[in-house]
């Protein structure tokens, strides 16, 4: 098998789907890597429906222009309302958040009770939801949307006292609701599972988005014979819509870790 | 004098321009109102430059379009970075925050040190700085960026007492800089006057530069003989150009009132 060089797509709408990266990365380390944040629009999570998949549809086709062998949305607004557009659309594989999601969810919970923070938009979207009773239709979801995570993680303030406060208000109604799974619906949350775990307490097991869809990612390149060749020497591009100074900081902050040289670009059509 | 019946227009990029509104129809009681919120692109505070000098130039066009007699610019981020360039292309006058509300501190301040806050984007580009100097060189201007603020007031919590703590953290150097007078340079943040006032004491005087620059508004109509006739039955119209459900319900926050019908609009060229 001689394998497939070509990069991974991956998009979110800033620094949070870098959770994703890191998490394909330790997953995948020969594959090469197109991120694209796109910071001129962020966030994601307080706007329509119809604006979030007009977005979406633009970032991919960035992507796509790029050459990637496959796209990851590494954002969980994104995936909830433009994912099936996407998957209509490209003629690559595109990988979402929520499935991989609620699948590791649904195997987790014992009580049958899981719990769902996300944004704004993932939470009305019901996207969860839908898809862990499309796996498992006992299992009763609680659903909670969490605003100021994003901006509390933007502004570097995940180990703030002010954060575990926020922390404890949002999640209030989910431990009292008995849950003993939390899927992490926004990939800025695991910058966050340090102050989210304790609030929550030990017995309940913090699902990872972006780590169950690394593992989809590798599951179907294997399956498709496009992995990328021992032999390759892995890359990785940032490109950003926006704001690069802004975006380098947080993104520096989240993976610890210095940045190269950052891309700007336009995906506006 | 037959007066000019025609609308004032606003823009900002959400929510927080609504107090220059408000301010403006408090001041000029017979004036009609198209008020702009650029909702899709919410927040500038943390855009580049160029970025924010396009959104702006497309707002102003679509008032325009829409025959207004003034714009004001109810965002000191795009009144920071584009007023210039908007005041040198519109046909009509062009009111923004900074100068009505650097004039208003210039005046005010005994100690001659006067603090400001805003977004990271506004208090990057030093425009209070930069005109309150103008105005008096040997005033002393502290300046300090607040980026959760807006999150928190968009999310319903002025009130909340995390707001408190993370308000007493951001104008903690402010308090100890021996400013009398303080600049609120953020359209959104006469809506944490009562949590701002507290922390900074009642020796130092807030600045609500939306309320300076109505008067500022009120000077220029009467000037040019532009005010609307006696006569006149005032009207406003509400656009956004995404998400009206959730601008309603942070404006309807913000206002206190009902909101009539909201506009969906695109101004993107």
């Amino acid at each position: 098998m001689p394998g497939d060089a070509r990069p991974i797509g991956i998009f979110d709408s800033g620094v949070g789907g870098l959770t994703v990266y890191r998490a394909l990365r330790a997953r995948l380390p020969q594959e090469s890597f197109i991120y694209l944040g796109d910071t001129a629009r962020i966030p994601y999570g307080t706007r329509s429906p119809e604006t979030i998949r007009r977005y979406a549809r633009e970032d991919a086709a960035f992507l796509l222009a790029c050459g990637v062998k496959l796209i990851v949305v590494a954002c969980n607004t994104a995936s909830s309302l433009a994912l099936a557009q996407l998957q209509a659309e490209a003629p690559v594989p595109v990988i979402g958040m929520i499935e991989p999601g609620a699948q590791q969810a649904a195997a987790t919970t014992r009580t049958r009770r899981v719990g769902v923070i996300g944004t704004e938009a993932t939470v009305a979207s019901a996207a969860y939801p839908l898809a862990i009773h499309r796996i498992a239709p006992e299992i009763e979801v609680v659903a909670q949307c969490c605003p100021l995570f994003v901006p509390l993680v933007e502004e570097g303030w995940a180990a703030h006292p002010v954060t575990a406060t926020v922390a404890a208000e949002y999640l209030a109604p989910l431990r009292q609701s008995g849950v003993d799974t939390l899927v992490l619906g926004c990939t800025h949350y695991p910058l966050l599972a340090e102050v989210i775990q304790p609030v929550m307490g030990d017995a309940v097991t913090l699902v990872d988005s972006g780590s169950c869809a690394a593992q989809e990612v590798a599951t179907v390149l294997s399956r498709r014979g496009c992995l990328a060749p021992p032999t390759a020497t892995p890359w990785t591009r940032f490109c950003v819509t926006d704001a690069g100074d802004r975006f380098r900081r947080v993104a520096e902050l989240c993976l610890q870790e210095t940045l190269p040289t950052l891309e700007s670009v336009r995906v506006e059509t």
